[in-house]
């Protein structure tokens, strides 16, 4: 195959993923909501706290009245009373007086600080303070937690379970999410029999297509896998055009075949107006990945090798499937740092992605051209070594990415 | 609220979940086996390949036939025919000859490498070599990825997608896994309403329930969520007694308000052999955990603050979900290591989970008493600082964990 045009990984997330629109957005209920992205910015319908909370069981002061306390001079403060939970209080606090109250409980007017249960003790109708507090102290104010009008969550968060919980807290019962794309993956490759099949005379399994399904399930509203086609253009433009308008993004797995690539742009090629923004990625695994637009819509074409098929999945299907949903925060990114438990080589002039066994916080490379599918299995993640290195030694921190 | 019996995190994982046993085993489709952990050993049943297959296009050889080629002196091969894809050759290689072969071509009788295109030029029935070739390169041999027999995927090991294609590639469309779990939780708290209510009076809105089932949702095969219930010892019980048979595991929600963590304990301890394990662990958020076992099953009693019953579900339901599922690996482990951007202080003897924001490779903590639920949601993920340690310096990696 040759590769006509490539591309940097970068420069397809900077210039190519922009030249796609936002899908529309759509109302989903909070508790199918996990996982989407918001469409607009959620804003604060109601200060939280809406009442002053204590934070701590103890009693509620002015706290200038406990000026000077210490358990050799305790103030004496007279009790009025206690807040019960959950309910306004109707005690408003005079001069030299305090009130019980709960941790979660309604300061009452004219408090404005909570002296802990601990450095207190009742007598009588009175309690001891041995421990002065400032204004403010144990309290939590009005709209510190959150003030109507902020802005809960961004425009392009992803909803995880706290901004769910969140949202329920202002009883936010519904929201506006970009919907998630619908994606056909079409299996290609003379040399592939359907899984429930036995493969002989050199044939093998189609198996990519499981496991990059697998990969982007979580980001999509449907992952359709077509049947597999053989390696002729003509049959493969028939299945693009008669899904193009179904779906949002088509994925064509390439067979491992001779010229499996070429047909597969050539058929793009037969859309009018189809551009073919790159054909190939200086990255290993992964080079023959292919990037078109047709009519408005994404197209790529992975590489047949699951290992390759694998990690352009990684490095761009799911981060365009997350770009089409409006996501801010849509590369790849490394989880942390771990250390190379022994020397990772690598070839200048090409990012590389390496698959790595973790031990602790130590990371070992998989090398075997032909342990193709068991190194993956065996894998915990990658390791990017970066174009200008050729390779990093045992001990050096290298950037790890789950897997 | 006393903590009678604390725990440290690790002994948790140790000494107390290995009192509970592994849920049963039942077969799934692979299609719906993502997620699951395996429920045994899974075995090879045949090579992978089960041909010898050529890793490049080029010219099958004998290697022992290019000794010396170069490019001034090639050496010149009859050239057989071709292997034409995804079919078993019916040609034998004689010395001195060579076949054409495409990437993922089956090997014939008699060759035991391949030549590069780029390094061989064909010129009438014959073809040049440039290049010497060793024995076995370019080819990958029978069962060199897999080997019939093999362990492919070990007991205990969560299914990703690499793992459902690595089954599919070997024609296993059902897998032993174990079940998961069924959980329900009950939300208890007299200041609580449900999130379609208009709090009042110092209530507020039920909110820990949709974080912690969203939290734990992929690790269950439901998750029941009860009607918030108030702090009463008696309805606590009859909840408990009504629902102990249906479910694997059931956590109780902790209201905010006095005395909370002790009703439930008292709860608990009215069936017969209830066990309260530990009340009280040495962290810090998420020390008012409650773990007991009633009828050998597990009860986890998680803080009303929300973000200790964020913490809490993170650092020991999500573990103990994935131990009652058989997994090898369930403690939580930081996914790396990351940069403190500025001074992270902490108090000695505690370990404490500290809610950080992400910055490239940085990370800042976000304190704030009052910024409970708006902290979580600035977050990108937790910073452990372990019980030796009071804080840790600007500059200093530490251990960072996504949430």
């Amino acid at each position: 195959m040759e590769f006509l045009k490539l591309a940097r990984r970068e420069e397809i997330y900077k210039e190519y993923f922009p030249l796609f629109k936002t899908l529309r957005p759509e109302q989903v209920s909070i508790f199918d909501a996990l996982g989407y992205f918001v469409a607009e910015d959620i804003v604060a319908p109601e200060n939280v706290p809406y009442f002053p909370r204590s934070t701590v069981d103890g009693y509620a002061v002015k706290a200038q009245d406990t000026v000077g306390a210490s358990a050799e001079n305790p103030v004496l403060l007279k009790v009025l009373g206690e807040i019960p939970m959950a309910s306004k209080p109707n005690i408003t606090l005079e001069p030299g007086a305090a009130v019980k109250i709960w941790t979660g409980g309604w300061l009452p007017d004219g408090a404005d600080a909570v002296v802990m249960l601990e450095n207190a003790s009742i007598t009588g109708g009175y309690v001891e303070i041995y421990k002065p507090v400032a204004s403010g102290e144990n309290v939590i104010k009005v709209g510190d937690d959150v003030r109507a009008g902020d802005v809960i969550i961004e425009k392009g968060k992803r909803l995880r379970p706290q901004e769910i919980g969140i949202l329920q807290t202002f009883g936010i019962l519904e929201v506006k999410v970009i919907r998630k794309p619908r994606v056909l993956l079409i299996p290609t490759g003379n040399e592939l029999v359907e899984p429930w099949q036995e493969p002989k005379d050199g044939k093998i399994r189609e198996t990519n297509s499981v496991t990059v399904t697998s990969l982007i399930r979580e980001y999509c509203e449907l992952v359709k896998r077509h049947p597999i086609i053989r390696d002729d253009q003509k049959t493969l433009y028939e299945v693009l055009r008669e899904n193009m308008a179904e779906f949002d993004l088509i994925l064509i797995s390439g067979g491992s075949s001779k010229g499996a690539g070429d047909f597969g742009v050539s058929a793009i090629e037969e859309f009018e107006g189809a551009e073919i923004l790159f054909h190939g990625v200086y990255i290993s695994p992964g080079k023959p990945t292919i990037f078109a637009r047709v009519r408005e819509k994404p197209i790529i074409g992975l590489p047949g090798h699951p290992v390759s098929s694998f990690v352009s999945t990684y490095l761009f299907v799911i981060p365009l499937l997350k770009f089409l949903q409006g996501a801010t925060d849509f590369c790849p990114k490394p989880a942390g740092y771990l250390t190379a438990g022994q020397d990772i080589p690598s070839k200048a002039g090409r990012e590389e992605w390496i698959r790595v066994k973790r031990d602790g916080d130590y990371l070992y490379p998989l090398f075997s051209e032909s342990g193709i599918l068991s190194s993956l299995v065996k894998s915990d993640g990658l390791v990017r070594i970066p174009e200008e290195l050729e390779g990093v030694h045992k001990g050096f921190k290298v950037e790890f990415y789950p897997i």
